[in-house]
């Protein structure tokens, strides 16, 4: 489909991204089929690859990712999808993922 | 180092953002050695997946990316660097990687 280039496991890195604020929210996987739930549905859907199972944001914490633009790299092999997050997306309460400097340790 | 998790192949994903537009320019991948390459030097180092070597992003284009910030994600999978290009980042001569639709095709 759309002639991505997945990984060996079937996967695909995923930048997700605030479309208003501009703000890098996450990074995820998604496989073909997570792609297309998150096409027919117009919400993120990834795999996770610790489970190994499709999930789909939000149906835990209530925190969709509301899809508003896909856009794919000039190799194929990752996607940006600039969203409207429907609250925090980390799954420690932060807005984003990305809250700690790599030299906090 | 940091207390990273490296892949099975000894890679992490790196989100390339433009510090001052909040542009998405482009994933890459380090291994340990890129990363204290990037460290040292100040510009982003990746490792090739398709040419399996250290790569100085800019040594062939002179479009070198200057890092300014290293954030890492919640689960240490994934860093997103914080930068100022010198140039063109994608080597298509557009601005950033990801420039087409998914749906362009």
């Amino acid at each position: 489909m759309n002639d991505l280039n997945y990984n060996e496991k079937g996967l695909i890195p995923v930048i997700i991204q605030d479309i208003n604020t501009g703000e890098v929210l996450m990074l995820g996987y998604m496989n073909e089929e997570s792609l297309e739930l998150t096409l027919s549905s117009g919400e993120a859907w990834f795999f996770s690859r610790g489970r190994h199972e499709l999930w789909h944001k939000g149906a835990t914490s209530g925190n969709y990712i509301k899809v508003r633009e896909i856009l794919k790299d000039c190799e194929d092999n990752s996607l940006l999808i600039k969203a409207e997050p429907t609250g925090p997306v980390c799954h420690t309460g932060n807005r984003n993922c990305f809250f700690r400097k790599l030299d906090d340790d």
